[in-house]
């Protein structure tokens, strides 16, 4: 068994409006590539966002007490709390310099995944210039997935990943925001181990997985290499009626750890 | 950019004292491939736990009141508790059915990453045998690393991957505990973004990133893919001094969630 992921070439720089499934096309093709069924293409969420023009202009927010108070005490720019605010459920933790948050689409993300950098749009720069998560990254994801069906033929899933921060460990890795045309957890239950064992661990979070993988392939910034096609990826879930990226959401009720 | 991730095929089932790097080479043979400079060998730990026999017959274990009294609160077996408590630093969280610890190598993870599936030993079976993690996983990944190059004469990296739960999402994914001829963790301070504006989140836990990719690999085959080859990596680190798995774990005093 042998995955592959590739960077798309020749993706322009994305502006609000961009039909994306016409620029990873164009791409694909500047390759000679062309997508088959099973192929899964991962986005990273600022090409959605900045797409969907989810940028929103520091000068324009007025912040609320609560956010001027927080702001005080995490040491963050009021505005920008405020932002972070509106685009979460609750604060997870805060400490000085740290807002760590359930984003309103249910997982846990230091700023609720509000960027500031590489972005720079109508001459306001990142100081004063947000980029939000999309408004529903699955729908998004979903979105692409079925434009993708409907211009090319093809069945593909699509993921949309954003470097996360962790518990426990160092450092970011890519994790799947928006899922659509896959399982993103993997379900062995039932399943038996090599000598006819019951399997005890049974799920994977194979879009996470995934999103991990493309985010090596996306690196850092110098490059843009912001899609990446995986070929060769084979579910084994059985449960395939599932979608979106629920199913990797812990329900905080289920939660240890906040 | 292009990363492959191949499953080495043929690798037997590994027993206590297999030289892996006989049965990853003679696995490479088989399929008309070699390594080349700058490949990254991703292995699963059970393998590498295996070979060096960290196999423990719960038969032989007698708890101590600790972890009788501990296994009476959590609902496990009090010989496995004794187990994990002897191959951990502290108990991070418990509930019925739930031990998640630091591991003594310092990262955290259910029951000390201790496993029960896929092994079989001298017809003591999964009930009464478990298998602990590598003695000291950092060392394991250079011995193989040095090996190979004494053999071969060739340079790479070399990871070896567990599937671990995480805080707030579902699912496990493959995460690094032990990792040589690489740098784990990559780190851009000083970087910039394409605006030229100084980046913010400066570190990549790319060695994770890797073990994420593999799994997937080594996941979806019921054959047993216990080892990936990687091919297509090129570290973009600044600080290639820094080898093993250390940086990717956050010190407790630096972690907001234990």
């Amino acid at each position: 068994m042998k995955l592959t992921l590739t960077a798309v070439e020749n993706i322009p720089m994305v502006e609000p409006g961009d039909d994306l499934v016409d620029q990873i096309c164009a791409g694909l093709e500047s390759m000679g590539e062309s997508l088959l069924d099973g192929d899964i293409l991962v986005l990273a969420q600022k090409i959605v966002s900045k797409a969907e023009n989810r940028y929103v202009d520091l000068k324009t927010v007025v912040p609320s007490a609560e956010a001027i108070a927080l702001g005080h005490e995490v040491d963050k720019d009021p505005r920008k709390v405020q932002v972070i605010l509106d685009e979460s459920n609750e604060v997870v933790r805060k400490r000085p310099g740290v807002l760590i948050v359930e984003h309103r689409l249910g997982f846990v993300a230091a700023n609720a995944g509000i960027d500031q950098s590489n972005i720079q749009q109508n001459g306001v720069d990142g100081d004063d210039l947000c980029l939000l998560l999309p408004v529903d990254a699955d729908a998004s994801a979903e979105t692409l997935r079925a434009n993708i069906r409907a211009r090319m033929g093809v069945e593909v899933g699509v993921v949309i990943n954003d470097s996360i921060g962790r518990a426990w460990r160092m450092g970011t890795v890519g994790l799947a925001i928006g899922v659509a045309g896959m399982t993103a957890l993997e379900d062995y239950v039932g399943g038996e181990d090599i000598y006819g064992r019951e399997l005890l661990v049974t799920q994977v979070a194979a879009a996470d997985e995934l999103a991990a993988g493309a985010s090596l392939v996306m690196g850092q910034t110098t490059e843009k290499a912001p899609v990446v096609l995986v070929r060769g990826y084979r579910s084994r879930a059985n449960n395939p009626e599932v979608s979106g990226v629920q199913p990797l959401l812990r329900p905080k009720a289920m939660d240890m750890f906040r």
